[in-house]
């Protein structure tokens, strides 16, 4: 299982503070031919250096074999911090229960990593390391990244080593990188940054098996995507998991609550506190990233769902609200969300603040159960900042354009600067099969204005489960998204990949064009349905007669 | 040649002024059923009304035979305002030629119906006749057609024909409606109105024959399409446009110095005043009912255009720019556009006035060049008024979306509040095969901003000519963009189908959602590719344990 890219190669740019090395991906181009006056001049053109999610599937040089997992990236480094210890065993009861029956054998990720933990009285999160003034491997291995266009071009850098650490501090921006996910290659999210998109993938009781899964996760990271959830509610999470973290090179996050239902058979009142608790040791173990947990919906916001046109439409926050509801008790994830943040802190999971009270539709956007729910998760995010616990915001959902501005600035009064991470928003309801289109359009947007991170949405979304294709459209939906939202932020080098592009299309250079594009295999195939011989001097658009490059090029040589 | 929506009947909405009937399609929908203490509660829901560009197509009642052409719905308005005179034979010399050309008979749309002029002496614009105070016919068809929703519902409808007229005559909004034209149902472009948008086809030399071109155009009109342009550049393009305009229930436009440069075998020099004018005059009698005219684009302007990333992308631009260059004359768009008005308003054809200088990559946006033309085209909206022709003012291209804003404030600045008309913009250059996506976002914001018509993007943009399916894409993001817009722009009664398709989700009526959405048919090919048995009572992507609204209705029912 690799991935490969037209004309590009993988480059690793060295750390100066740190034995890091960065993996880039670099495209080269052909050279601008002019013809003046009968003469032919050559210009080269530097290569174009760009953001890389697809970590060793993409490096010949690194052989992948799923089954054994990819390179343990960060291992070394967390080690040499020698504040955690290898645990003799799995903490989860439910863990070793699924360990010891063999009759899962057959489907089980073969290597049994035992898991770390911080050790006795240590704080191991970036956060609290960014707070005593260390820049760890994470934060220089970021700083790097971050810059990707500017290192080769030699355009200034303002995201050094020591701004991500006062960012990682303030809690302005998170690096998700649990010690048992080593080999995720670290990045980072937050509003200073390049805005970042979040894919989902996940079986859900109806559909898909593992191989399928993994192969979906790798394919996310093909097209760009820069965190990955696994929304699985079907047989053997467990182990389909541990198939996905041991072989994606990006963060993984979930929302446990899901799992921990299957527990009890889906029989929502039978959810304890217990067998959550177990459930967020066990997926901390495993080495997941980030957890969203609905901590902020609480027994008092339920008046407020009444009357709403969509109710509530998150999964998490439906479950919640049933429980308090059938229990007549307040939320547990609230009332123990000190716990919580004790268990996350001790891997270094980060806790993503889920917004059960998302809109579901136009109609109920902005209502007083959404920014009700919002409030409390400020109140939440300077409890998991007492443990260091590092936190993200979620955000909605379902929001006209007018009233998306709104959002991010109850946001930003309410939660502190952690950084928001949104569902789109999706600009209208009425056009299912086109949610990634009505989305992008808000997801575009709200990146604009400050969110650091947008979760996907695919074409099937509201239909049905994402297959293959769908997740591609979803993907390139998003970083169109996403990277809009860079340009309209000014942010240094975010242009040269455009302008390299633009170059490309005027000098009809259509290789370059393509493989410098998002989609280089999309654009082939759209150019070859339409080629029709020698098109080196015309557009496929005007045809030979028209084209109206080929034309300024005769006025403005 | 027919088109049918699922659940949709055509209804005729009466005039109180005029002997106006104005099709609207009306969706039924099936009952809330609701289950409360084991008894079924049922609900009726009101049958939603939605804008409709099908025109005679989607009526049973209406007998189709392209090679007839469709009914000639304004011919009795037309001839009841007397101000106009049915000539006795076509006054191009080019499309006299034409018709006796026996060689064409073969591919030559059958009946001739002679062209009408404005009699001696009168001015028959819309403009003019507003500005006189009178109420057209027109005026109020479209007034009754941009209420639809309201008009069923209930809700106040502010837009009256008075507030039509009054409108028209300020010049804030257009009424294409060549009176050649007399199939098309009118329509208002308008920044007080709907946001429309227009779709381009037309063959190139490379490909398309007749019947698939007049296929494309009720295709574009199924989907939504509310202008077409017939972009055509190879053979033909005489015979093509007569079959288009004929079978055609929208307003149809062209870029005339197109066919004009072919009538010079390409040979720009060539291209004279008078092969232009009588090309002019040629597509005024056939039924054009707007004219793409590149007249602000000055030999001043064109020093601008060096240093420029990708030039001149316009083609009817470049072919001005060249044309001045090898003539060392200014522009002859600007030079007679006196005359050009003198012509346009005897059929009352509104002139588009285009922006030869967008920029074609965000690298260019907004630069001198850009924003030199558009001041100009303020110049020639106002010569235009002085004749009572109707204006659009045509924008951008590629525009990152912190510099949109600006492009609309310009365009208020100079243009005397024309309604504004744009491609797009595209937000990024890096997504080639998907730029329905980068353009839709910001086309979406652009529009929201107050641009009254937004042209579509396809897929296969830069890449190629866009087949059925891209057309479908393009059309259908647009739609998107055009509705997330109205929705912003608080537009009374816009959300009434976002509403509805909510409430039929929440209800699991997944009929009625598929029958509200824009794209009945890819819905339900998305649902059922996830489809599994019964999801009566939950949906598809969480499956039957956890879904959300399921579990709302559960504590809220």
């Amino acid at each position: 299982m690799k991935i490969s890219y037209p004309a590009s190669r993988k480059i690793y740019i060295k750390g100066g503070i740190h034995d890091v090395r960065v993996g880039m991906r670099q495209i080269s181009l052909l050279d601008t031919v002019r013809i003046e006056n009968g003469a032919e001049t050559r210009e080269k053109n530097v290569p174009v250096v760009v953001y890389d999610t697809s970590g060793p599937y993409s490096d010949n040089g690194i052989d992948i074999d799923i089954s054994r997992g990819l390179p343990r990236l960060r291992e070394s480094w967390i080690d040499a911090r020698g504040d955690t210890e290898k645990l003799p065993s799995f903490s989860s009861a439910y863990c070793r229960k699924r360990l010891s029956d063999t009759s899962l054998d057959a489907i089980r990720f073969p290597p049994v990593n035992l898991p770390r933990r911080a050790a006795n009285g240590k704080n191991i999160t970036q956060m609290y390391c960014a707070q005593q003034g260390i820049i760890t491997p994470e934060m220089e291995y970021v700083a790097i990244r971050e810059n990707q266009q500017n290192e080769t071009l030699g355009i200034a850098t303002p995201i050094t080593p020591e701004f991500v650490r006062s960012e990682v501090a303030a809690g302005r921006a998170v690096i998700p990188a649990n010690i048992n996910h080593p080999e995720a290659e670290p990045m980072i999210i937050g509003t200073n940054f390049l805005v970042k998109i979040n894919t989902n993938i996940g079986n859900s009781a109806l559909s898909s098996g593992i191989d399928e899964e993994v192969e979906k996760a790798v394919w996310s990271c093909k097209w760009g995507g820069d965190t990955l959830m696994d929304l699985s509610t079907g047989d053997n999470i467990h182990e389909t998991r541990e198939w996905i973290i041991r072989n994606t090179p990006v963060p993984v996050g979930t929302v446990p609550v899901y799992q921990a239902l299957e527990k009890v058979n889906g029989n929502i009142p039978e959810l304890t506190w217990e067998i959550y608790r177990d459930t967020l040791v066990e997926q901390c173990e495993q080495g997941v990233d980030y957890f969203t947990i609905h901590a902020g919906l609480l027994r008092s916001h339920l008046s407020l769902v009444k009357g709403r046109t969509t109710g509530i439409v998150s999964r998490g926050g439906s479950i919640i609200a049933n429980w308090m509801t059938q229990r007549k008790e307040e939320n547990f994830f609230y009332s123990h969300f000190e716990e919580i943040c004790e268990i996350l802190k001790q891997y270094d999971v980060a806790v993503s603040l889920g917004d059960g009270l998302r809109p579901g539709s136009v109609s109920d956007a902005n209502d007083a159960a959404q920014f009700a729910e919002l409030s409390v998760l400020g109140e939440l995010t300077l409890i998991a900042w007492k443990h260091q616990v590092q936190v993200l915001i979620e955000g909605p959902g379902h929001v006209p354009m007018h009233r998306i501005k709104a959002n991010m600035d109850e946001q930003v009064k309410h939660c502190h600067g952690a950084p928001f991470y949104t569902l789109g928003p999706l600009t209208t309801d009425i056009a299912p099969g086109y949610d990634h289109i009505t989305s992008a359009i808000g997801a575009a947007q709200i990146a604009w204005y400050g969110t650091a991170m947008i979760c996907y949405v695919t074409p099937k979304e509201h239909l049905g489960l994402p297959d293959r294709e769908d997740v591609r459209a979803g993907v390139i939906a998003y970083k169109i998204a996403a990277h809009a939202a860079d340009l309209a932020k000014g942010h240094p080098g975010a242009q040269v990949r455009d302008n390299a592009l633009s170059k490309a299309r005027f000098d009809f250079r259509w290789k370059d064009q393509f493989n410098l594009s998002l989609d280089p295999e999309k654009a082939l195939e759209y150019y070859k349905a339409g080629h029709t011989g020698d098109e080196s001097d015309h557009c496929t658009m005007c045809g030979p007669h028209f084209c109206a490059m080929k034309l300024t090029k005769e006025i403005c040589p």
